[in-house]
């Protein structure tokens, strides 16, 4: 703010041009270098396996029906988003995911990729929709039989029958299988009666429940003869035709959110509400007419996870959006960095752009690398997700691998929104804090996905648990010698290699050139190296501490896996971080344009390097890097942003965001036609020799 | 979310009373230590020097009329904080900074405090206020001379003149210098002619200028006599009684922002506005009525940074609210981590409270030793603001050091506020989310204190080149020689040891006893020696990177620069931890009570101990830790975390806030209540003999 001295308005040509210094950098790949991306192809290769999809819905979001209008009132927010869903189902939007015989098209991927790309207009919009076909509907298909896809599943898709989604209660919310509502069988009634038997076991949080919803799904433990066979989910109807509650339902409105406030969140506690029995969304277990019950699934736990396995679909869907939102964020922030100037170098060029200053290259390149690196892991956990749920791969393996695939990159993903969203916006100054300019709104609406669909923490702390787990089956059949060894030496490489919950892609391709890296600095197999063996040793050292746990008290146990939970989690953060390197590579051994091949390369290079330095203590106390090398990383990072730098605005307009997705004012060239309004008045200003002078040049005289 | 077995709900006796296990940790002081801090002691320490006025200001916003009213309208907000405004000004809110000539208190210090706690009410009054009273009023009595205070301060203490402050423009935000508005001397007329001359000069982002400002104090190059002077500030009104704009004057809304929408920010453009000579503000620089310009201040550099430095006090009163936010923000998440339980821990003991869990005290505690750092280093900032302001110790040196200290401390305990109030609300998952539990209508009110008053960037880079200088001064006048031994043998300790820019307090008292510190640990010693070390080094490392500039052309030495910025303003940064660490310790040295200076300083200790583990790479590779101490840092802070767990209530708790201030019902106990109701729920159902037996129970039959 002070940081300037006292400037006369010297005429135009003299403060605005360079004055015997070049400016900072190129400030565009034209300038710089032969090298520069195709971005037709980037594109592409952005927008994957479903771009045709993602390309319609982008199409169709072009209406203003679907933007979000700041400053709208909760009541009216709702409304229009209602409103916006059935001009979705129009179009196709509610169809994708279901099958063709109910008016479906039987694309799971697709359907997932086109309502990622909503979060551009509205994110009440996108998870609206979420909560009704993602949730909703698919607990119907999912978890349900022909009898409810007959009854429910056109209603579903039309809109007609709007739902909730019933499974978090105020008392259990990451902790499902606590969840306190009864569902208990009355055989002479052949009914379950429903019921919330105390405060904390209302449902809430629901999108729907406040307001539109007409029926619920609803998880209540299924008691029958006197036996609790866990959660289970019912079809349950919740208000009538006018929008009244039904006899012995109680709705209540979560009111005002942080953000996507044109979702009516609300509670709902039911008073021994009684459905019929086959309002049991039976698939993986059933009650008779007698009241006995029966399950393909002899195993409680195995059950039980296979239900909410089916559901997993949410989670995928916000790793793409909120990938989407941070690429989002960044053309905004990175378009006013190439345009807006402040402060001159005190070389007597013109005022300095912001990109070209180092720190504002810090803080936008390395996070638009990591966005790059999300697109590329989202699209491979997409295909995962359709070639599971289209059946093509559906092995309870491949189950298991999904779900764990999600529960890596989905808390990477959105915790990097939130991040990327406010960086950008402190990018963009005060001008960053006006709504019209988007990022506060992201935030906004952004903020609840890192907790819902799954708490980052927990979720991270179950994929460090599948780490372990996976870890532990190299020593099955071995005898204890072996292990103990291993426990001593800690040279896990060769042992875990095999196990490596190794999900995206099948192989990491030729890790890039050589000569494409960065000279002297981290290559590529380097890269992958650091990564890969912390993964490998942070498991190995809890595993290690973990071991004496099997021979002390459940209380014991707990205690010891307690403290280990923090560095479990980062464990499979950087698990995380690890697949969505290998994902980058993997994208990168496919493209043949030399040009997009080398910036690329760079690009996954600021990425590999800045996980590198983030957890560069780590590598230097596990010796996997000498203090020399460990120093000169951050070196490597700066020459790398140098050469990115007049690629930024080619890697950013690749995402192919057009005007009306975007929409905000300080991204459209405004910034520059006032620019060059002011110079040309200074200039002419100079031309009329009436431009005062200085009173430093003044008193020089 | 499924990390959990399916669990029957067996009777409470069984699940809710530890079966042989202990609970994880103690919940409370009580018990776990005879160490337990005296919490009105520390309540008295908290609210530092002026701890009346901030007792006198929470009282007065326990009225609802000042609390934030979620999902208001913008309009309906901006009308709320007005009149809150005028209550505030019928109890003493306003008169606080002014002279006693004019109805005022003349207490700077108790009016920054005052000011702070409305916080905790709503941020919108807290700015606004800042607006009229700090930055409008302050201009014209800190820039003006009598004939202005006798003219304006008593409409702007009793708000029947409310005005806005006019100095950014579209075009300059952080470089004031360059602003495009001018003020050219019409001698004939005797009269300044206010001129936009092109849209980027446009006054943006202005607080009452959307709406309720009928004047503003205006930042304008004054001109006179063909030279131009430099940036001065103007008096001119910009709305008549009826609220329309004055003739040449055109008012715009920014409309909706990120947060702080009881605030009417908005653009003014000057068309040729003619004011009286006499209305420039005129005590650094005046203009005689025949157009000859003066000035105490001969420099213009100095003069434009005198009077910019008159306006410290945003940074300040920005410093003491982010710190209070943040203790709010911890408040809460705290006092629901201590009561909501979540899974058990598979050792058959109750569901675990979730602040037993290591990896949420990871997430609050460290955050909380912060804060607490905060608020001693603000209470020091404060004292010298009150210092200079009062005329007691109002030295050109001292302004200098005030303002040095402002822009390191504002720019850490803003962030600090964001990412805490981020924090607690994903600790509190989805509730965390719903606007009535405060966390999101914090983040969005405070997002803009990060670049507003000075962008914190721009900021530390500020305190980074005084930094650089205090270094060089260093040198003046030894001989090249000793110049260049320092600069190959980087042992810069002592020869900079001197000059270090330690502001706060006088010296580190006795850096708390050994005993008290985490024993094997990193004692209070080491730690300062690591902290300042980091500073001084970097400096040194940057300062002998930078030194070839002076022989290289403008543009090749702003090149070097820049290649430098980034590091610099982590120098700041490490600079502004180490004023925050030294004013914690200062702090614990006047505690005589034991338990409250044991548990303090294990707060301290976390403080220091989390700063080391976060620059612990630096350290590693500067030789400053060995490998085998720096893998210590982590388990020395797990070990206070353990140790303060049970402190973690009373530490929150001192900071004394009441319901009205607080206000989340997620912190009033409720929690508790309904876990209560659903235990004898489940308590009843056994002494029933009608409980539902699980169907693992059955299998195992």
């Amino acid at each position: 703010m002070v940081d300037a001295v006292v400037r006369p308005h010297t005429p135009a040509k003299s403060r605005h041009t360079p004055a015997g210094g070049a400016p900072t950098a190129p400030h565009t790949a034209a300038e710089a270098h032969e090298a520069r991306i195709d971005q037709a192809l980037v594109n592409d290769m952005l927008l994957g396996t479903w771009a045709a999809t993602r390309r319609e819905a982008r199409e169709l979001i072009k209406d203003p029906l679907f933007w979000r209008v700041d400053g709208m009132s909760m009541e009216e927010h709702r409304e229009r988003a209602l409103q916006a869903m059935h001009v979705l189902v129009d179009n196709n939007g509610s169809r994708r995911a279901f099958p063709e015989e109910y008016g479906g098209l039987g694309d799971n991927g697709a359907n997932i990729a086109g309502f990622e790309e909503v979060v551009l207009a509205d994110p009440s919009i996108q998870i609206k929709s979420g909560v009704q076909w993602g949730l909703f509907g698919s607990a119907i298909y999912q978890l349900g039989t022909k009898p409810h896809h007959d009854a429910w599943l056109r209603d579903v898709i039309s809109l007609a029958l709007p739902g909730a989604f019933a499974m978090t209660e105020i008392g259990h919310g990451s902790d499902v299988a606590a969840i306190g509502t009864t569902a208990t069988y009355d055989a002479d009634a052949e009914e379950f009666v429903i019921n919330t038997p105390f405060r904390a076991a209302t449902k809430e949080f629901l999108g729907n429940a406040g307001l539109h919803g007409r029926a619920a799904t609803v998880f209540a433990q299924l008691i029958t003869g006197g036996v609790n066979y866990g959660v289970h989910c019912f079809f349950v109807p919740i208000r009538d035709e006018s929008g009244a509650d039904l006899p012995g339902i109680t709705t209540e409105d979560d009111g005002v959110k942080g953000g996507l406030n044109g979702i009516d969140n609300g509670r709902i506690t039911f008073d021994h509400v009684r459905i019929p029995r086959t309002n049991l969304l039976n698939r993986y277990g059933d009650v008779a007419a007698d009241g006995s019950y029966s399950s393909d699934i002899p195993s409680p736990g195995r059950r039980f996870f296979t239900m909410l396995g089916a559901l997993v679909q949410g989670r995928v869907s916000l790793d793409g959006a909120s990938t989407t939102a941070s690429a989002l964020a960044l053309t905004i922030a990175i378009t006013y960095a190439n345009q807006r100037r402040q402060f001159d170098s005190g070389a007597g060029t013109p005022e300095v752009v912001l990109l070209d200053y180092a720190r504002h290259q810090r803080r936008l390149l390395p996070r638009l690398a990591q966005t790059y690196a999300q697109a590329f892991a989202h699209d491979e956990l997409l295909r995962t997700f359709d070639g599971v749920f289209s059946g093509r791969t559906d092995t309870p393996d491949e189950r298991e691998n999904l779900e764990t695939l999600a529960a890596a990159l989905k808390p990477l993903s959105t915790w990097h929104a939130l991040d990327t969203i406010q960086e950008s916006r402190e990018a963009c100054g005060g001008a960053g804090f006006i709504a019209e300019n988007r990022f506060v709104g992201l935030h906004q609406d952004l903020d609840i996905y890192v907790t819902f669909e799954g708490d980052n923490n927990i979720l991270l702390q179950l994929v460090g648990k599948r780490l372990l787990s996976d870890y532990a089956k190299q020593f099955k059949g071995k005898d204890a010698a072996a292990l103990a060894r291993f426990a001593v030496g800690q040279t896990a490489g060769k042992v875990f290699h095999g196990a490596g919950l190794r999900q995206l892609g099948q192989a990491v391709g030729d890790l890039g050139s050589t000569a494409r890296s960065v000279e002297r600095g981290l290559r590529a197999d380097q890269q992958h190296e650091l990564l890969a063996g912390r993964v490998q040793q942070m498991v190995a050292d809890i595993a290690a501490r973990l071991r004496p746990a099997s021979k002390l008290s459940p209380a014991e146990a707990a205690a010891v896996f307690n403290e280990n939970q923090s560095e479990l989690i980062e464990a499979a953060r950087a698990h995380g971080e690890l697949l969505q390197w290998e994902a980058f590579t993997d994208a990168i051994t496919s493209v043949t344009d030399p040009g997009t091949r080398e910036v690329l390369t760079w690009l996954r290079d600021l990425f590999g390097l800045s996980l590198v330095e983030k957890h560069l203590a780590w590598h230097l106390i596990n010796g996997r890097l000498s203090t020399q090398r460990a120093a000169a990383v951050s070196s490597y990072i700066d020459r790398l942003l140098t050469r990115l730098r007049p690629h930024a605005q080619d890697l950013v307009d690749a995402w192919g965001f057009e005007p009306e997705h975007v929409r905000a004012p300080i991204a459209t060239g405004a910034e520059t036609a006032r620019q060059e309004e002011a110079r040309a008045y200074y200039a002419a200003l100079a031309a009329s020799g009436e431009a005062p002078v200085s009173e430093k040049s003044l008193k020089k005289h």
